[in-house]
């Protein structure tokens, strides 16, 4: 579908910069009641980062792997993994790099398509380099919208960009496991990588990363728990160094998601040398802000696009710029960037037939839910203790062994996790909240629904958890909390 | 542990009759932070139904049944289930029916325990017989605790008893997988039994059940998803019927939880013959109270025991009389049982210092959570769209495939789902949530915690799901709530 929209037209009521997944959400929530026209200007494929080479690439390896470990973990059950197979179920999911369907679902919502590179030409402007070269000029009666993403950073190691490292998006969309690989980074795709690799066969999988344990973003005992069983699968942890150089004999790009070249030999801070057939770098991501016009509306470009609550980018006046996504640098997540441009499609809307109040992303900053689909999970919602430390505000916490429930004593044998609880003492409301353990994904958005409800914990007291459920671990933190308060005689 | 105190003593502050989960929860909340001294008093097993013959049990099985068949709807994961394994970790999840470290757990919390079957003999006192059949005689200083809880009723057909039918006892703790079975009942246990004895092994399983669906109490879409997905695995659903009389050609009781003796025919009243190996029978349940000395305290023996939002029984006064558990009538899961009887507990505390405010049970009728673990799982919290509307509650509800999310289509191929909120128009609160579909237990408690917490509608909407996880149903529903009202010109 090169063409889907009459190559004449050149004004919109609102020109999304970027069609991923939260671009395709601006538009929507910008049109679907108000009858404003827009067109979203991509480059690559419709439905971005999140639906070809990150959430769903990703989810599609790991819920394999997950299963063939709960399965190895209850007497009765054995089950086997055939990693081929996996990757061809990725293939679908990931609908063989194909954007056709989500370009009918644009269509289909009202929500034109224009192929081709898009950059800010001043205001309400957007100059879109089309496949063939030429330049097509679109206005916005309204707003333009910027979801152009980020890209994974590579890091400026001697030999590593020779190398032809993988990077997210090489080793979630991989054609073949490495033997040996080695990954940089200990985030949430360095780890979620690292147990695909070596659960789908790789033989030896090390980590390097700079900080002394993984997930440095969650709570301690997150990463703690994510690198023991790591290691307890074989995969080597190298915390507190980084890559020195790196050496590939050969380096040859062989296609996308294929190893690339010979053997790879990487020298790190403290001189263990670690030869491996692929390289995996996860060391973080770089908003796309330096070749996207920002210096046509008056913006230095590169860096982070700075938004108000309404999405708005602030320094741009006339209220006709919004960005949405990672690009704002806010939260490099698929639901927060969806989040972010359902606020930002209704402020356009409610701003268009002047409505005098706003939508407002506020709630934004304080729920903040995130799955790391490791083993075990890791998911939290709001803030850590240490953020909210440093935050200044005045916290109580609270933690309990997962493993001490009925409902995960009969999920697995030998069940291993943590979770805690971040009490605001002024409001008396919960403001963080941290699961690590298996079974815990869809548990964390009763804490994001606590969070952002600003629920009372004597309220939460009467929130009873099913039983036996991994949910009942609210009730074992709340007693807990209890305890504590009556032994240091608040309650 | 016969003797787990002191022979002679006779006065407690607090005596529970019954050491079931809710029992044991009462005394634990009665004394932890008062100082109040109590006393379990309990004939069979501490830890009661939920802990060897209902809860525990049956996730154990069905666990295995769950990992398997997710196994199985994983391309590239094959998985094997070896039912004597199962049963084997079944008996070491029950502790092989020894409650060692259930009157560990009271010895250590400071409650103790007298066995024997226990009799209200009038105000504040309680008789024991004791196993060898001597009677030893309890007085409580501030409360007695009814938690005799309940046990399944085998209704009145012709040859039914004869015939030994199993009941969730049996069929929870079985030895064997018998090979053709026969369920009556539409029920949650019904429904949980059937799936893991197809699950196990039994090659002939068909379940008689009077309603025209299964789950009769839930949205009438889990029954009918539960029921297909029944059937596709191979057991005949029998709905609208009844049986009309049973015959076994040699009933021999051959020891708990084995198939009791030779071949059973069942006629239903539609004259359908069924031949099976066992049957269970699963067509609710009976308080415990003809036998308790309810005529010494003014009560007739039968039927359930109110109780008022205290847990104090009506009817008798002087507010020393509780009952919490099945034995209520009012929610009969182990769950509810325990909340009931942490209300229970912290009155009778609050009671004995003379506190002026008393915690409530009142909320206990708005959350009520519930899991089904059949495949799909069904999951609800509040009430449904029926019940809500019977008790004139003006509703709005919106409905949404559980199949058309990423983090659905992830988890396995063909997911089949459901959910549905129940919204109060008046204030614009959930006050009913039902979800049908794998990996959905855990959902349960975000829309307890919505219900219980009251939170608008308007706030939900900045409750963010995490990507991709099955919580993003959520989003999905708010949306289509939105755009329902947008239709109906109400936003």
């Amino acid at each position: 579908m090169a063409a889907t929209v009459d190559p004449d037209r050149s004004a919109w009521d609102v020109i999304v910069l970027g069609g991923a997944a939260a671009g395709e959400n601006a538009a929507q929530y910008a049109s679907r009641f108000s009858g404003l026209s827009s067109v979203l200007v991509e480059d690559a494929l419709l439905g971005g980062e999140c639906s070809y080479w990150a959430c769903m690439p990703s989810k599609a390896l790991l819920r394999p792997v997950e299963v063939v470990d709960a399965a190895a973990r209850l007497p009765g059950v054995s089950a086997e993994l055939r990693a081929a197979e996996v990757l061809a179920r990725r293939d679908r999911v990931i609908n063989h790099l194909d954007d056709g369907s989500q370009v009918s679902w644009a269509l289909g919502a009202g929500i034109d398509v224009v192929r081709g590179y898009g950059r800010l030409a001043g205001e309400r402007t957007v100059d879109v380099t089309r496949p063939d070269g030429s330049v097509r000029t679109l206005t916005a009666r309204h707003a333009v919208v910027v979801d152009t993403g980020s890209r994974p950073a590579v890091p400026d190691v001697p030999g590593l960009r020779a190398a032809l490292p993988w990077t997210s998006r090489d080793v979630t969309t991989m054609r073949e496991v490495p033997r040996r690989v080695v990954v940089l980074g200990g985030g949430v795709v360095a780890c979620e990588s690292a147990t695909w690799l070596r659960g789908l066969g790789a033989s030896e999988v090390s980590v390097v990363h700079r900080g002394d344990r993984l997930l440095s973003r969650q709570e301690p005992f997150a990463g703690e728990l994510v690198g023991e069983a790591l290691r307890e699968t074989g995969v080597r942890l190298l915390p507190g160094r980084n890559f020195s150089r790196v050496k590939r004999s050969d380096p040859a790009g062989t296609g996308h998601g294929r190893v690339h070249g010979g053997e790879v030999t990487v020298t790190l801070d403290d001189g263990t040398v670690l030869v491996a057939d692929e390289l995996v770098v996860a060391t973080g991501r770089v908003p796309n802000t330096e070749d996207i016009g920002l210096d046509t509306v008056g913006l230095d470009p590169g860096g982070n696009l700075p938004v108000d609550d309404h999405q708005c980018v602030r320094g741009v006046t006339g209220d006709w710029l919004y960005a949405v996504g990672d690009v704002c640098g806010r939260a490099l997540l698929t639901h927060m960037g969806k989040y972010q441009a359902r606020i930002a499609g209704e402020v356009i809307a409610a701003r268009a037939r002047g409505a005098a109040e706003l939508p407002s992303a506020a709630a934004g900053h304080v729920g903040l839910p995130q799955v790391v689909f490791t083993d075990p999970e890791v998911g939290s919602a709001g803030t850590t203790e240490a953020q909210a430390r440093e935050a200044g505000v005045d916290v109580e916490v609270v933690e309990y062994d997962l493993a001490a429930l009925a409902g995960t004593y009969v999920l697995r044998e030998d069940y291993r996790g943590r979770a805690k609880l971040v009490v605001d003492r002024a409001s008396d409301t919960v403001v963080g909240a941290t699961f690590a353990g298996a079974g815990i994904a869809e548990l964390v958005h009763s804490a994001t629904t606590a969070i952002v409800g600003r629920i009372p914990v004597s309220t939460l007291w009467h929130v009873v958890p099913s039983y036996p459920t991994v949910s009942e671990i609210w009730l074992r933190l709340l007693e807990t909390l209890r305890a504590q308060r009556h032994e240091a005689g608040r309650e």
